[in-house]
């Protein structure tokens, strides 16, 4: 199986393929054979936030819990449940590819038992054993850091000790390394005083500590921060660096350790197959893939989309920068209009590369001011022997695939003797499903939309990580987003079909 | 409604009252009027791992999802479950009681964002609103040391950082914080090389470390560690305290961020109930209540509890020290036998006070060497606007219930001038059921048994948070083994009746 998503570049010929092999492909493209168009429930989008909705409102059909008083009820069939994407494949901004035998994952990768929703669901699945992506053991055990025009080799104690003093001023905003400025992660706004953190820019923050660290340890940290955020750091809300810290445990180890440590060994796509394969079982979903979205009319009673098919709900599982793109009748609120304007800032572009010999599989680097690259680190060794480099960077000018990947081997080059094979990656910059990659938020952004952007539209419901209240931007946050949206809608159907019968 | 569990005593008259009011308790005690006597699954014991597996599997029926070549079936019909528990109540070691207005966790209390299992559950019954039960903001914002004899007033502040620098230097066995020891805390035995420290008693490694801690820095530490094992120090495998500091990500705040902080506003036995609840509903669940469990007979292809309820698998989810009160036949295997021996060396006790006025809402306490109590801590303030304390200690002598109340009070008044007016609290050492509290293992045990306490035997499943592979002890490892106990049992009788069909 192949989706057209994903690119390929052949560094030895400079032949760019297009499309790669893909487990979460979806043939025949549609179940639909007997053209319904009436359902329970539309779900739209078929990444985390989707899927779960979808297995969730298709195994949710059988009981109702009401009050302490107990009313029960037994329904012998569920919801039915019609799932729409844009792609060809399941998984939304995480797929997996597999060439010559190796997993790439061009999305959300790294998972952790402290992100509650993606690990209970491994764990259901049976997929808890882990896949370390670093490991210290081979040739140049050591950092290449590329900082204010100057390269050296430090070792990773260095480098860390380095990056670790800055970022634990940076976030150390109360004395008690932000915890009671976000004593509750999950709940971001628990503590209302967050909201003056929340205002700042990471470049505020950094002009706040920028005497008490020096020009290399200012520089080391923004070649982490620009991975994470994959924006420039006056375009960057400082507040959800500290979320991220606080998710961690309010320290640096804890959020690399959550955020960049552990792979599926199977992949994200055979993950997400589970929760396809889980629905589809339950003989209640129909889906259509390639199949764009462009209009909800909800009437109050029902929701058509594209004028064509209808249900009682419609939970949209669409990205924050990509909602803008359907037209909503009635049309959405205006703080919600205002929401979606540039919400999610991360424009940040990651790139696999496959290098001759297994002496870079413990490298890594650091690079700042960036002008591609900011990071590259060994990810893995494929089975010809070879390192897998992960790399992140920007995607500041929109240039062709082959001058994106050329782009990256350059400034790899620069900081590295390095004989680059392949280069694997898909441009979610560019991808109009998604204008962009895991969800960052701007200064000034989350106390004052984050509700709004949780808040339903009469009968639309809106799941997504990009507004998740815990591991926003992450596979977790999607989890949740999706659990939430279908324990509301099958709870109301159950109502409503109590009440009317 | 009341469970016949709890002692609850009058410090103003002496009058002990047996028994307290409880959500948990169930009447009817049991809902098979039909007196069946057949079922797909019998589980015994209702705490947490019971009430996963009861609502999994009665949940779980529908469709079937094999080998990536996907035979689905659909089944109209999901499997019927007998519930036996040898309580009045559901909750196992947690139960919530409420009395004069306010809440009393008797077990199991705290919760975490971090604690998977647990926080999926919560987020999905809509339950992530959390209580924290420390406030710095009353009167005597301090910590009482009674450390060596001697009696010390000091601030928090003080106290946690002597009790911070004893714990991170007992727990950086490798210069790491314990992170190379033990990187995947959900997998303990990741790094074999774990089975060193995991050979050691606390005892052992306290003398390790004492050259480099004050007398009364090890005197507050094992305060502290008599609260969390419930044991002497020589009794108390080291490797679990790693543990927990691993799971708490490497850091003693995070520990008791994890442990200590956050509890459910309406109780632990409103959360359970909510399982309860869930799996009533679905019409597939018979229970039986005041059943104690005597006997189960497995002869291969069903399974005979007490020689009058057969089913075809059963999941045995009581706690280890109480496993060995079955008769099993065929007999456990010689190594599960070696296992159920003391595995579980916490016998220390919890007891609440309400204490006059609202003067010690921020108070704590911390002593050794224990008598009975070890701990004190402001967790809540009553209706009457009384001080709520919590209070951990030892259970060494079994004395009477008036013994009890009147020692853990002595104890208390001798740290501190309080006005004691009710004692609540009940005897988890004591409980025939529980016969200890939290599982904590002695010293070389997890690499020996772990494994061999999760196992199953034929066609009886066990599951209980004493064997988790993360949370062990833990609400969060109950639901961990409920969820894995189900899910093989739904697979292995879904395959089954299809091989069979």
């Amino acid at each position: 199986m192949a989706t057209r998503e994903g690119l390929f570049f052949d560094n030895s010929n400079s032949v760019l393929q297009r499309g790669l092999p893909c487990q979460g492909a979806i043939k025949p493209l549609t179940n639909n054979t007997d053209e319904r168009v009436e359902f329970d429930v539309i779900i739209v989008g078929a990444g985390y936030a989707g899927l779960t909705a979808c297995r969730d409102v298709c195994t949710a059909g059988e009981y109702w819990r009401g009050s302490r008083s107990a009313i029960l009820i037994n329904r012998a069939a569920g919801f039915s449940v019609l799932l729409l994407e844009a792609r060809d494949r399941i998984g939304g901004r995480t797929f997996t590819t597999e060439v010559d035998g190796h997993l790439y994952e061009m999305g959300g990768t790294w998972v952790h038992w402290n992100q509650p929703h993606t690990y209970r669901e491994m764990s259901r699945y049976g997929l808890t054993d882990l896949l370390p992506s670093h490991d210290r053991t081979f040739g140049l055990d050591s950092c290449t850091v590329h900082l204010n025009g100057k390269t050296r080799n430090v070792s990773h104690e260095t480098a860390h000790a380095m990056t670790e003093k800055a970022f634990r001023l940076m976030c150390d905003v109360d004395g008690e390394l932000g915890r009671s400025v976000i004593p509750y992660p999950h709940d971001p706004h628990f503590n209302p005083e967050a909201k003056y953190w929340e205002a700042l820019s990471v470049a505020q923050r950094l002009d706040q500590i920028r005497t008490q660290i020096s020009d290399d340890e200012a520089a080391i940290l923004q070649a982490r921060l620009s991975s994470i955020y994959g924006a420039d750091m006056d375009k960057a809300g400082f507040f959800d660096m500290l979320r991220w810290w606080a998710l961690g445990g309010y320290t640096m180890d804890g959020l690399y350790e959550t955020g960049d440590d552990f792979k599926l060994p199977d992949g994200q796509s055979s993950f997400a197959r589970h929760f396809f394969d889980e629905t589809v079982g339950t003989q209640k979903l129909i889906y259509c893939f390639d199949t764009v979205v462009q209009s909800v009319h909800d009437n109050g009673r029902a929701v058509c989309v594209n004028d064509k098919w209808r249900a009682e709900r419609l939970i949209c599982t669409m990205p924050l920068n990509v909602l803008c793109d359907v037209k909503f009748e009635p049309g959405l609120s205006a703080q919600k209009l205002q929401a979606m304007k540039g919400g999610n800032i991360n424009q940040g572009a990651k790139v696999h590369l496959e290098v001759s010999g297994s002496g870079h599989r413990s490298w890594s680097s650091a690079i700042y001011p960036v002008s591609r690259a900011c990071s590259m680190s060994g990810d893995g060794l494929t089975p010809a022997g070879n390192t897998h480099l992960v790399c992140f960077g920007s995607n500041k000018e929109f240039t062709s695939p082959e001058d994106d990947a050329r782009s990256f081997a350059a400034d790899c080059k620069h900081v590295q003797e390095i004989d680059i094979l392949k280069t694997i990656w898909h441009d979610w910059a560019k991808d109009p499903f998604a204008k962009g990659s895991w969800c960052m938020y701007p200064p000034d952004f989350s106390f004052k939309y984050l509700a709004t952007l949780q808040e339903r539209a009469g009968n639309v419901l809106f799941a997504n990580s990009d507004w998740a209240s815990g591991w926003r931007g992450y596979i977790d946050g999607a989890i949740e987003r999706g659990t939430l949206a279908a324990r509301d809608v099958a709870t109301e159907l159950r109502t409503s079909r109590c009440t009317a019968g």
